[in-house]
């Protein structure tokens, strides 16, 4: 029988690991995975250079989510198929299925795990980890057909409650080439607590907006919610951190590393 | 002025970034630290072997948390240092300290991030990353000097109320060649729920331990929680994820890669 193996991309180019490279000469097929996270433009240029190899074949998300992976399947029943997915493999749970499918049938399956936003946003704001709740994607709204993301406020809230920080992530259409920026995000949030009839709006509360986050053009800023909306965050990706209770050291870190202003920092010392 | 940058090692031998190795080599002094996060005992000797460096110069607890990283900072105030730090070098909190003393004085600070049992743990048990709650660490009790870990008990609780899952890290005593394991896990958590007097037991809920994650001796069982007392996991690291309400598809990926006992599955799939 024959293997499967899971490699992440990582944040940034070059990200992925040092021992991923020789599995990736060795396969009898590359599969490359664009849609689900923004990826610098030159990655997969880096990987030719690197790996010596440059027929990776581009997965739509038709070829994973409609016709279920089948052409990797058919590579991973009798050889070596890679599947190079952005970010680490399984935050995309879409991927999972496939995993599942490949191990039904017998094939080995392995994973190469690489860097995610979902443990990089703490080194990038200096936030806690132990100390976001879950995680929540905030989707462009669709009131034509009826969706609106009230359950992605409803979880940051709940969160709040809790004293906790939330992860945005902010919705990525690669088909149609467009990726929810922080100001959009920050406007989707207060037009949803407009609709929902909140009791104390959640504008003033301090949000960190982190663009390209392990990128060398990482660019990240602290401030009020609703200030984070005039900030110009430049290209995607993008993530937004709704922030709960903080502790002192996290202050501090927000002041250095995201410009947190001098007198929102002071304010939420004397709260505490 | 100079310049520290923190690499990530990721979980196992050969995951830390391909582009970091250049940075490695550059140089002017590497340090590392062991204390956080148990690596395979060999990634040093790879270390060497792929960068051609050997004057790793290996940093204690006390280094770092007493002396601030003052031998550290002495370097990158005016060279290159680097830092390498198992995982994803922010998970461990402790290192934002010395991020955030850099940057005080004048010194660039780069992440180059990497693989974490954060996000790991989605893709080695099929649980959806953005069910699980916020993640806790298990510290040995010390009755003798007070302390009893009840708040690791209690933030279960609370993201089982809400459905979600906890990943449960377990203590590491580097200096005293000791890390818990997930029967001892198992053991003092029901330890702690019985001297709470919890009205519900949580000994039969699904959980999963898994072993060395990433690692190509990775292993990973699911079943109840009390049962997974009996299982031998092998060498650490370990971690233990109590989960919450379980969609379907998460039913199916822990019996297909964490061997869930079929009995268990059903009476899942039926509760819905």
């Amino acid at each position: 029988m024959g293997k499967l193996v899971f490699i992440g991309l990582g944040l940034f180019t070059g990200d992925l690991p040092y021992r991923a490279v020789e599995v990736i000469r060795r396969a009898d097929a590359v599969f490359i995975e664009l849609y689900t996270t923004v990826l610098p433009q030159d990655y997969i240029e880096y990987l030719i250079k690197i790996t010596g190899r440059s027929d990776f074949k581009i997965l739509t998300r038709s070829d994973l989510e409609d016709r279920g992976g089948e052409d990797v399947l058919e590579v991973a029943a009798k050889g070596l198929a890679v599947l190079l997915v952005g970010g680490d493999p399984f935050v995309a749970t879409t991927h999972m299925a496939l995993r599942v499918e490949a191990e039904r049938r017998g094939i080995e399956t392995e994973v190469i795990h690489s860097s995610s936003i979902i443990s990089a946003i703490a080194g990038a704001t200096g936030l806690h980890v132990y100390k976001f709740g879950r995680c929540v994607t905030l989707v462009y709204p669709q009131p034509e057909v009826g969706y609106i993301p009230y359950s992605t406020y409803e979880v940051i809230l709940e969160n709040i409650e809790r004293g906790l920080h939330t992860l945005v992530l902010l919705d990525y259409r690669h088909e149609e080439g467009r990726a929810m920026t922080i100001p959009e995000a920050v406007s989707i949030l207060l037009w949803l607590e407009e609709r929902l009839g909140v009791e104390k709006s959640i504008r003033d509360r301090v949000a960190v907006g982190a663009a390209r986050v392990g990128w060398s053009t990482e660019f990240v800023r602290a401030d009020t919610l609703a200030n984070l909306r005039e900030v110009d965050f430049g290209a995607p990706p993008h993530v937004l951190v709704i922030t709960g209770d903080l502790h002192p050291t996290e202050v501090e870190a927000l002041e250095v590393l995201c410009h947190l202003p001098r007198e929102l920092a002071i304010k939420l010392l004397r709260r505490r």
